[in-house]
C-alpha cells in the first residue's frame, strides 16, 4: 500500500513537470507561421525534455516495482530526485530562449546531472532496504548506463562555454542510450515469476 | 499492475492538459460583459479542445482496457501520443487569440492529426504485442473513423490557407463524429465477459 | 474498474482546478504588508470558491460512490461538469480582481449556475443506469438543495447589476447550505450494509 | 475506499503545490551565469518549502494510514490542511522575491502556522473518530513536535520585523526537527501488526 502511494504521488509530480513544460511554449504574437519560428529552439528543447522525463518515469517505475516495502530514507530519497527533476522545465525553457547560449546549456546539464545522482541515491537506497539477494542490485547487473552517464554530463557542462552544441550532441547521446528500454529489469523480473 | 500505472499517469497528463487550458483564458483587463467580448473565441477554442481531449481520454481508457501486460513499446507510443496532446492547450491558444486566423487554423490541425497519428502507433503496437486473436484489433473493426479522421484533418489544414472557417468546420465535424460513443469496444468486451 | 478511473480523472481535475486558482493570487510588488492589502478581496474570492469545489469534490465522491457501472453517458456528463468547474479559477480571478464589480460577480453566478445544471444531469443520467430502485434516488430524496440552489444563484446573477453586494451574501448562503455535510446518502449507503 | 479516494485527492493537490512553486522560478532574460544570481534566494526558499510539503506529505500519509474509514469533519479538515498548504508557494514566492525582507517572511510564518494548526486538528478530528484506543493517538504521543512548532512558528513572526534572519533559522530548525524521521507512528503500525 505504500508503495502505490509513493508511485501515485512521483507519477502525479513527473506528469505535471512534464506537463508545465509546454507552457514555457508561449503563444506567439503574430497569426502567421513565420511567427512560430523562434519558437523552434524553445520546441526542440522541450522535445529533449520530454523523452528525459519519459527515461525517468519509465525506469523509476521499474524501479519502484522491485521493491516491497517503503521506508523512510526510499521517500527522502525519492523526493530528492523529484527536486531535481522539477527543475527540468526552469532549465529547458533557460537553454530553448537563449537558442542554446552556452551558460544555460550548461546548467541544463547541471539539472541533468544532479537528477542522475539523486537517481543513484534512490537506486542505492532501495538496494540496501532489501535483502542480501537484493532484486533491484541484481536488476541493475553493472550499471554502465548509470555510471556513465554522471560522466558524460560532466564531460557535457564543461565543453558548453567552448562548443555548446556538442554538449547538446552528448545530451542526445545519452537520452538514445537510456532509450533502448532496459530489459535488464524486465527480464530479472519475468525470471523471478 | 503495470496497466494501471500507465492508466494513472495518462490520466494526470490529459487532466493536467485540459486544465491548462484555461490558463490561456486570462482574466481580462475591465470590469463589464463588453470586456469579456473579445475572449468569446478563445473560449470557442477551448471548447472544442475540451471535447477532442474528453474524446481522447475516452478512447484511451477503451483502449487500454483491452491490454494486459504493458511492454516498452507500448509505453512509448503511449508518452508519443501524450506528447502531441501535450501541445494542444499551445494550438488551442494560438487559434483562439488570432481570431481562427489561417495559420494558426492549420497548426492546429497538424497537432490534431499528429495526435491522431500517435494514437494509430499506440493502437497498432497494442495489437501486436497480444495473440493473433487480438482483442482490440477485433474490438476497432474495420477503424473508419480512425481511418476517416486522418484526411479530414489533412484536407483542413490545405484548406486552412483558403477557407478557415470551412477547416473549423471539419474539426467540429470529425469531433461530432468520435463523440457518438464508439460502442464497438463496449459491444466486445460485454461479449467476453 | 470503469468506476476507479472516472473518479481518479475526476479527481485529478479537480485537484487541478482547485490549486490553479493560486496562481491568480499573484505575488505584490511591494514587500510590505499594506501591499497585501489590494490582494484581500481576491483571497475572499478565492476562499469561496475554494469551499464550493471543496463541496463538489465531497458530492461527486458521494454520487459516484453509488455507481456500480460507468456508461458512456455518464462518462460525458460528467466531463460537462468539469468543463464548467474548470471555469471557475477563471471567475473567481475575474470578480477578485474587480472587488467584486456587478458584471463579474453576474459571471461568477453563471459559471455556478451551469455547474449546478452538469450536476443536475450527471445525477440524473445516473439515476436512469441504475435499476429502478435506484440507490442514488433514494439517497437524494427530493433533493431540495439541488433544487433550490439554481433559483438562488439566479436570483443572486439578476441582482448582481443593482446590489451585487447581495449576490456574494447569496453565494455564501449557497455554500453554507451544502456545507452542511449531506448525511442523506451515508445514511442510506450505511443501511445498505 | 473512501480512504483511498482522500489519499489520492490530497496526493494530487500537494503534488501540484509542490511543482507549481517552481513557476515562481521564473526564466531570467540574459543568458549568462550571473543571470542566475538574482534567483538564488528564490531557489533557497524553493528548496525550505519543497521539504516543508515533503514533510507534510510524508507525515500526512502516515496519519491516514491509521484511519480505517473517512468521515465527513475529516474530509473537511483535510480540505483545511490543504487550503493552507496551497498558499505556500505565494508566500515562498513573496518571501524569495524580496530577499527575505520582515513582512513576507513574517507572512510565510503565518501561513506555516496556519498549516500546523490545521494539521493538529485534522489530527484531533481522526483521533475524535476513532475508538476510546485510538491507534493515531498512541502513535503521536505527547506530540512534543506538534505543540513545539506553532510556538516557534508564533517567535519567528515575531521576530521577522526585527530580525528577519532569525525567522528564517526558525523556520529551518523547525524543518529539521520535522525530517528527522517520525518512527512513532511506524513503529506503533508495525507492533500492531
Amino acid at each position: 500500500m505504500n508503495k502505490n502511494r509513493i508511485e501515485a504521488f512521483s507519477d502525479g509530480v513527473i506528469a505535471i513537470i512534464i506537463t508545465i513544460m509546454v507552457l514555457e511554449l508561449k503563444v506567439p504574437h503574430g497569426d502567421t507561421l513565420r511567427a512560430l519560428l523562434p519558437l523552434f529552439p524553445i520546441f526542440l528543447s522541450y522535445v529533449l525534455s520530454f523523452v528525459y522525463l519519459g527515461i525517468y518515469w519509465n525506469n523509476h517505475h521499474h524501479m519502484i516495482h522491485t521493491t516491497s516495502r517503503v521506508t523512510g530514507p526510499i521517500l527522502w530519497a525519492n523526493l530528492h530526485l523529484l527536486f531535481w527533476l522539477s527543475l527540468v522545465p526552469f532549465a529547458t525553457g533557460w537553454m530553448g530562449e537563449n537558442h542554446f547560449a552556452s551558460a544555460p546549456t550548461a546548467i541544463y546539464g547541471v539539472v541533468l546531472l544532479m537528477a542522475a545522482i539523486a537517481y543513484f541515491i534512490l537506486q542505492h537506497v532501495i538496494i540496501k532496504s532489501q535483502k542480501p539477494d537484493s532484486l533491484l542490485k541484481k536488476a541493475i547487473g553493472n550499471d554502465w548506463k548509470g555510471k556513465a552517464s554522471p560522466l558524460l554530463y560532466i564531460l557535457a557542462i564543461l565543453l558548453a562555454f567552448r562548443w555548446h552544441w556538442f554538449s547538446l550532441g552528448i545530451y542526445t547521446l545519452v537520452a538514445l542510450i537510456w532509450l533502448v528500454p532496459d530489459r535488464r529489469i524486465e527480464r530479472i523480473l519475468l525470471n523471478k515469476r
